[in-house]
């Protein structure tokens, strides 16, 4: 096959690929992942590039006019036919920089200090054993002399595996005799025998997400964090959500095995850098705990799935195994125990149980509701006694996926704004301070309810006629701009549509209507909810008035209100730290309820009641009533 | 490289091999591996060859004169330069054929049916699952439904591991919920899910010998054995005894993965044939049982074996840990337990153990000798109450290998022989009954015997002028003619010589003086031993007045003398199929003690005492005073 050079621009970094390769592809090899939600099959429109120079064969797709004008084409659907160069904008990239790996600080109570109620117990301990020199006549095996040491100074029993039995002969001498052995926490597992002396234990706490990749590096002596990275995951290159993945895993004959490494790759690539920046080595690192969602386990584990998309969802395990770092295949030390989160359901994984551990929700009295926003919206409601669960398809508009601008919450995003009621003139605000260059989550509600309160939409969504040059008719419908193609980093007018503003109000929807069916499931009222605790990166600028005021979340005072961060990411922390947390947590899935949103009418009647802003029984709403009234008068 | 075509003959047999290979080599990669006790170094002198044509370049080497002026090299000595034709001689050839994996037949009362007194109970079962279609409401993962129904119709608890997990969901579909789930007997390991209907169980047991290899495949359902076979130990090419391997594997880079590939070539060539003779896929075989000498397990496993050689011949482990035949490299089901007879220590290894177990000593009352003549003689002396064992390093001799014509009980050995004490001729039994090529174990023992009773060696083995001409000196001493050249295969005169008859007299020695020091630590006589079982091949030949009359065994009734075959492959048999019995293996083993011979001078003592025929002290052999009365007038 014919090899061609590709130079992507402005990044001036050169790849080499076949001749009929993909520039996404090429990308992918370039280190310079794109956009995708559909996987690569041209219908997303979100890959697009520009061809520079060279000789590239373009595939029908599926991209707006007015960037076809302007000469871009799909990525996934441009097939290179010799030397390129293409240049990649910004809008196309998955940024690997801007990952939100810390939290606002806006903790609330009782939050901060979960790891403080735990004692610092990690699932294993190293001790130290002094061996009598072998004899002629005193010449018991070297494993038996370890596992008699072991039992005469520790009275534990313990296992020596094939792997440590092979080379503890030159170890046990090499040392002299005094070693240090590594044990497991419950079982007879022996995970590691090294000279005495200057042994040092580290773990890993790993969130798997859809979109991002959080690891934390522990010192599992004293608990302390000694590094933390992020980055974005790259199985993002087949696909943005879960749905579009197991599509890719089980169509291509090798796209399990593919996902299986893009995850492994984007894992262990933040697992070098932290080891070599604190001098740690992969062997020191001797366990790891992970937290994701049950389809990230289950392409990060290989294992087929399938049936997590298809009726009636069904997982192939909710509980792992125990694995070892070689099985799962994380750069660490090949024996290490990897624990993997418990899930509940396809869709309560165990990022949730995991958050549901670190906030202590089934450890207190009081009524507590957890939600993670994300493609899904997954909530866990309850208590010490019961605790219940259930996803519903909120779909990605919230984190700016399906809006024509929407984007993640990074440098350039809408993060809120305000519209003057009489001029319709917009004031922004958006992070890091400079032009805006779309909307991000929490952009999109404060834009929602400001558009509903100065009457721009109905409560349907609809756009009104206000005579305002910012609304536009356009061939594919009404939009409302929010910048001007002058005050924007793009170069382009910064809109919202009137599809977007219904997919958003769907969005809302299916939460609200996810809340709603939780209660009504256990017989109780908005108004038994003692605490609401949101998670995930979206938490960090959600603006709780306004979402509220558009019907997102329940109406309850601000104080009943918590954010609670990457609580996977803390969950699996405090599973890595304490053992007694891992248990809880092992307890808390198999307890926990899963309500089957697609069993039933329950969910689909309360859907359609939440399609408006923010209710249809806007008695759900009193705080809101204020705003709404001049609805109710028009109504 | 240059590639060369070498062609051996008479097999006709061609390979290619690159510049500078050894003849040696070049046989291996051709199938027809040579001797070699040297592991390649020029200095045993086995692997004799002839260059019929080619460039060859022949470095120096020890092989014997008269071998040499017929035009012969060695093969590991003679490296390929050209395309050539190599002869090798039968006496060079590590033959595939004529192992004797049948038993005469001699077996004692007692030993026939060991199997009968144990239950058919391996240690996996399979058991029919029925279970429930998943529905929206009904919605617990694949691994749930299966471990429940497990639960709740065995009453037992599972664990899947990840490689079942992997392909579970398919697994479960296609077999429309009814499935077949094999379980280790005791723990929550499941092995296997399958199909529900057709599902079969096979098990292997295998003997590995540092010479011989035998594998035994069983029914499990059924205890019947499908087929046996065996063969050579391909790791014969780096050495032949256990000494030679060990430094192989311990002085060259990689010379501990080229021995564990040797012996799993092996093992596993034997399975594939016989399980493609049998219609057996190899997924149906789920357990294997494995019982081999300590080194040998050592080099099956990869574990490093440097410290069974060293004082104070310390293994790795003699308990080896749960290993699946994927871990282990064999060439069945990955998922398949694979179980290794635990070792008593470096030369008393899972071979004896098995054939502890077998022989069923540790289950009588009466005091039994158990002993397996081979490189080492091992032996256990013991009852249902308690056990000891040693080893002595008997040397090869009775093997046939450091005896000029010494070779394995195949066809063409010498296995027998008398001699008029009057004309000094010699009557010749030669197994298979055609001419003679040399002598193999049982006709050295015959030959000693003989050649002392007849007057031609004294007490000390050392030839005595007697009036024939067989009877010849030499450059390199006294040798005894045995078959003329014109009588033999190999077209040489078959001759023992006075070298050959010292050599014969240690190895002898040795073995009694390991039986003595045993019985002096318990403080035991001979008389005291209710039984004498043999195992191994040797046994097969071996008459046992004779073996009194030189002193190799005790001059016991031989009625309290009993053969055992292959005890080693039959403990392995047995272990499979009853799990009972590999409880039994475990508890004997850990109950057996070890008496190290070279600890004090005990042995030292019984071994000089017992370098004369039979004995230095004759009335530790009262039956064998009658032969030896014209000794004493003599003496």
């Amino acid at each position: 096959m014919n090899q061609f050079t590709v130079t992507f621009q402005p990044d001036n970094i050169q790849v080499q690929v076949t001749a009929g390769s993909s520039v996404m592809d090429a990308a992918q090899k370039a280190g310079l992942p794109l956009k995708s939600t559909c996987g690569g099959v041209g219908t997303c429109g979100r890959c697009a590039i520009k061809v520079l120079q060279g000789e590239v064969q373009v595939e029908g797709s599926h991209l707006p006019l007015r960037l076809k004008e302007q000469g871009y084409t799909l990525a996934c659907q441009t097939l290179i036919q010799g030397d390129a160069i293409i240049e990649i904008p910004a809008s196309s990239r998955l940024s690997k920089h801007q990952i939100l790996l810390q939290d606002k600080g806006r903790l609330a109570d009782g939050l901060t200090d979960s790891l403080a109620s735990y004692p610092l117990e990690p699932c294993c301990e190293t001790i130290t054993l002094s061996l009598s020199e072998p004899t002629l006549t005193e010449n018991a095996s070297d494993a038996s002399r370890l596992l008699a040491a072991l039992r005469k100074e520790q009275g534990r029993e313990g296992e020596l595996n094939l792997t440590l039995l092979r080379d503890l002969p030159a170890t046990l001498r090499q040392a002299g005799w005094q070693v240090d052995v590594t044990l497991a926490r419950e079982g007879r597992d022996i995970i590691r025998v090294t000279p005495a002396g200057s042994t040092r234990s580290f773990g890993l706490a790993i969130d798997l997400g859809t979109t991002t990749v959080a690891v934390s590096l522990l010192d599992l002596k004293t608990g302390r964090q000694i590094a933390r990275n992020g980055g974005y995951n790259r199985q993002a290159a087949y696909g943005d959500d879960v749905i579009s993945r197991i599509i890719h895993a089980t169509s291509d004959d090798n796209g399990q095995e593919e996902l299986r490494h893009a995850a492994l790759a984007t894992i262990n690539e933040l697992i070098v850098t932290m080891l070599a920046g604190a001098g740690i080595e992969a062997q020191e690192v001797i366990t790891a705990v992970v937290a994701g969602n049950t389809t990230m386990i289950h392409l990060l584990l290989g294992v087929n799935p399938k049936y997590i998309r298809l009726q009636p969802y069904i997982p192939a395990a909710a509980e792992w195994p125990p694995v070892t770092a070689i099985e799962a295949g994380l750069a660490i030390n090949p024996l290490a125990p990897v624990r993997l989160f418990p899930a509940v359901a396809s869709y309560v994984g165990g990022d949730i149980v995991a958050g549901a551990l670190f906030t202590g929700i089934a450890r207190k009295e009081e009524l507590a509701l957890f939600i993670d926003i994300g493609t899904n919206g997954e909530m866990v409601l309850g208590n010490n006694d019961w605790l219940i669960s259930c996803a519903c398809s909120a779909g990605p508009a919230f984190e700016g996926s399906g809006i024509t601008c929407g984007m993640r919450a990074m440098n350039g995003a809408i993060e809120g704004l305000t519209i003057d009621p009489e001029t319709y003139e917009v004031e922004l605000a958006v992070i890091g301070g400079g032009r805006p260059a779309g909307l991000c989550g929490s952009g999109l509600i404060d834009c929602l309810a400001k558009l509903k309160r100065a009457g721009i939409i109905d409560r349907t969504g609809s756009f009104q006629e206000v005579a305002t040059p910012r609304l536009r008719h356009t061939d594919e419908g009404a939009e409302f701009i929010l910048a001007w193609a002058a005050e924007s980093i793009t170069g382009r007018d910064i809109i919202i549509s009137e599809a977007d503003i219904k997919n958003l109000i769907r969005s809302k929807g299916a939460v609200f209507a996810g809340i709603q069916s939780l209660l009504k499931t256990v017989a109780l009222e908005i108004e038994a909810i003692d605490k609401i605790i949101i998670a995930g990166g979206f938490g960090n600028y959600l603006n709780i008035p306004n979402a509220v005021e558009i019907g997102l979340l329940p109406d309850l005072p601000a104080a009943k209100y918590a954010f609670a961060g990457n609580t996977s990411l803390k969950g699996a922390e405090l599973a890595l730290l304490s053992w007694t947390a891992w248990q809880e947590a092992l307890e808390l899935a198999r307890k926990m309820t899963y309500l089957e949103l697609s069993a039933g009418n329950l969910f689909m009647e309360e859907f359609v009641s939440a399609l408006f802003l923010p209710h249809t029984q806007l008695e759900l709403f009193p705080s809101v009533a204020n705003v709404t009234d001049m609805d109710r008068r028009e109504g």
